[in-house]
């Protein structure tokens, strides 16, 4: 029976969901996988913690010498988050021969090739499916499952914390504000939220999903950003008598081998699959050329979600004979990656104008010149104060900067009292 | 770089899809696998087929021992479906140390320890994703995603035909009749369509899905089948009303190491995820101890979907340094190994009865005499011919036992004509 020493820096909630799962499965693991499986350390200060979970306080410390020179160690799973002391950990552990498991979307998406170039050095595995929407294997998809396809498109609910503040807002009427307390109030968001509300954590994701599917490096900085706090219970409203559900969507696009990466709150049809996908729950939906569409939905988080994905690495990182690394075509930031900046979709848009005869008019003729077509006006026949009324169009497929130019145009008509909303309608 | 030889047997549907999708992407396959895949024979007589692929001639025949004597082949894949030719074929296949990638489900299912004991002689491997849900890498998930989890249930729609049927009875109200006429007509469904509409496939599908994810033997014969011959519009309307979708699902179940498994149609909740899988879409839902709910998704047939699990699985048996074999804990027909034949679950029962005071009571009292919770009862006020009318009941969580039993004795109360319909109720 082959033995894996493991480390685990950090018990946190993952950290410790993943012990759990160890100790609970171990004779799982001997019998199904011929894996004989044991934690040899644990870093962690909170010796509290470390109590509450039945680890022997003989294996912790807070050296990480104690695990990158303990040759019985073949694998280190990590779960501080952020970037350092995690990189430096990480990178010597690597170095060491010791291959690594995480769920650090943040330092994988933005230090990937160093921490690569450590791996090839230590000749060492990286393992991080639990990266990405939790304990549903998405990564293994791509890299195990869709070789056979050139991937157009990746559209996905990647971010619990917004999916839940959305759900709240659509299904009870909540103002954002007020989901957001109450997603603070269940553990679901963070005293300081930006992470998730801002789209940064999505935009990680979709980071890391890219690179593998197009097996082009797309930097989280070239990933347009947009997060949900403008998003308000009206336009949700009113998409919704439209036939559309708001979601936060992490969508990448391969054109003829040129990528758009972009994360943003975007209305979907009710019909499509992502809609019905609520609450604290993720999902990806996929188009490869020969498969067509696919969807992986599940918990994006949670400690023994999250613990799964990492458990499943330790185990398919323990099979491996040689482990595999991307080759990577570019570092994204030279000229011949090409990506999308005018991104071609459908568009929402809500004006406020005065309730008058011809506005209507003129504002249409704004659009036709600029080459914005209309598939759908909503007036609403409600006129508010000083007479005026709202006013909602969606576009046929249209650059953004048509119809940025178009809107910048229809701001300074008369009788044109606010643009209000501007939300991108995907198919 | 790696040379892999393959042959396919079969340029039918699938193997027809498999031959351009490894034609197209040879240059893919090179840089992004670091694999030259080479089709170096084909066993085919229809030689218009043949020349419609435009495969060369010169590598075609009808004598599988141009296969197994042919040193270059490493990889055979097959597509003739059924138990015989395949069976012989791929044995001797196995036996001569070449590996067999197959969507064959039915021979899989019937013959998988004669396949395994064939291969293990030949130190060859079984690949075998493309047999349940096309392209959607459901095998991969349940062996390479889910080691973390005892696996608690699977449910699935996993046969397109019949879903394409209950899709359309359901949303346009067409008779059974009328609907499979329109997917022959279409091509979803064969001229003699009994191994769909009777539910035979799925249980193929299930018994393999079932025996990965339990790690024990799950047989065809030992799996409950009830097809969707019998399924009216009028109780999917009905069902419709209460929020229920009506669903060919194929269910598994692992209560505490005992397992049930069974195909018949059954109500699901519209908020199931699996409720708004329609069409010809396939979707399998599982739950596992440490990750919860997790749903797959995606095309369950066609060339070239089916074709990208059958390349998928040419890759990744390109990749193995030593192929796994299931280790099984029983052969299915064994005393030791448990099954649950005796179904726990919800009813929709429909009765025609006669419109008079005391009937309900009556029905009533022999359902809670043998121990069936009713939580609702649905009375059509519109009454029919020699003055009967509908009586709905939906059951509370019950053993089939008891509502056979219930409902042999309800059919013979006086005020009850029949008993119309009964549909399993899952969560």
């Amino acid at each position: 029976m082959k033995k894996i020493g493991v480390a685990l820096l950090g018990l946190g909630t993952v950290g410790g969901g993943t012990y759990r799962i160890l100790r609970k499965n171990h004779e799982l693991f001997r019998k199904n996988e011929g894996l004989d499986i044991n934690v040899l350390h644990v870093i962690e200060r909170n010796m509290k913690r470390v109590e509450e979970l039945g680890v022997d306080p003989a294996i912790v410390s807070e050296n990480i010498d104690d695990v990158v020179n303990n040759p019985d160690i073949s694998i280190v799973c990590e779960f501080f988050g952020g970037i350092e002391p995690a990189k430096t950990f990480l990178i010597r552990s690597l170095e060491a021969g010791k291959s690594i498991v995480t769920a650090n979307k943040e330092l994988f998406s933005k230090h990937w090739p160093e921490l690569e170039a450590a791996a090839k050095r230590g000749k060492a595995g990286l393992y991080f499916e639990a990266s990405c929407v939790g304990g549903v294997p998405v990564i293994r998809t791509i890299c195990e499952g869709m070789q056979a396809n050139t991937v157009l498109s990746i559209k996905g609910i990647v971010n619990g914390t917004t999916n839940y503040i959305l759900s709240a807002m659509s299904k009870e009427g909540t103002s954002y504000a007020d989901a957001l307390k109450k997603a603070q109030e269940l553990g679901y968001a963070e005293a300081n939220p930006s992470a998730d509300v801002d789209g940064f954590d999505a935009t990680y994701k979709l980071s890391i999903l890219s690179t593998l599917a197009y097996h082009k490096k797309v930097p989280v900085e070239r990933i347009y950003r947009e997060g949900i706090s403008g998003v308000s219970t009206k336009d949700i409203a009113i998409g919704g008598s439209l036939g559309y559900t708001l979601k936060l969507l992490a969508i990448s696009k391969n054109r003829n081998g040129k990528i758009e990466a972009r994360v943003h709150p975007a209305f979907i049809k009710n019909e499509h699959p992502l809609a019905s996908v609520s609450g604290s729950f993720n999902a990806v939906h996929m188009v490869g050329d020969s498969v067509g569409d696919i969807m992986m939905y599940g918990r994006g988080a949670g400690d023994l979600p999250t613990g799964s994905a990492i458990v499943s690495d330790i185990v398919y990182c323990a099979k491996q004979t040689k482990h595999a690394y991307l080759p990577f075509k570019n570092d994204g930031s030279s000229r011949d990656c090409d990506f999308i900046t005018d991104f071609e979709s459908k568009y929402y848009i809500r004006l406020t104008a005065v309730d008058k005869c011809g506005t209507l008019g003129k504002i249409s003729t704004v659009f036709g010149k600029n080459r914005v077509g209309i598939t759908t006006v909503l007036q609403k026949d409600t006129v508010g104060e000083n007479g005026t009324t709202d006013i909602i169009f969606v576009t046929h497929d249209t650059f953004e900067s048509a119809v940025r130019k178009a809107l910048k145009e229809i701001s300074s008509l008369e009788g044109v009292k606010s643009v209000d909303a501007v939300i991108r309608v995907e198919d």
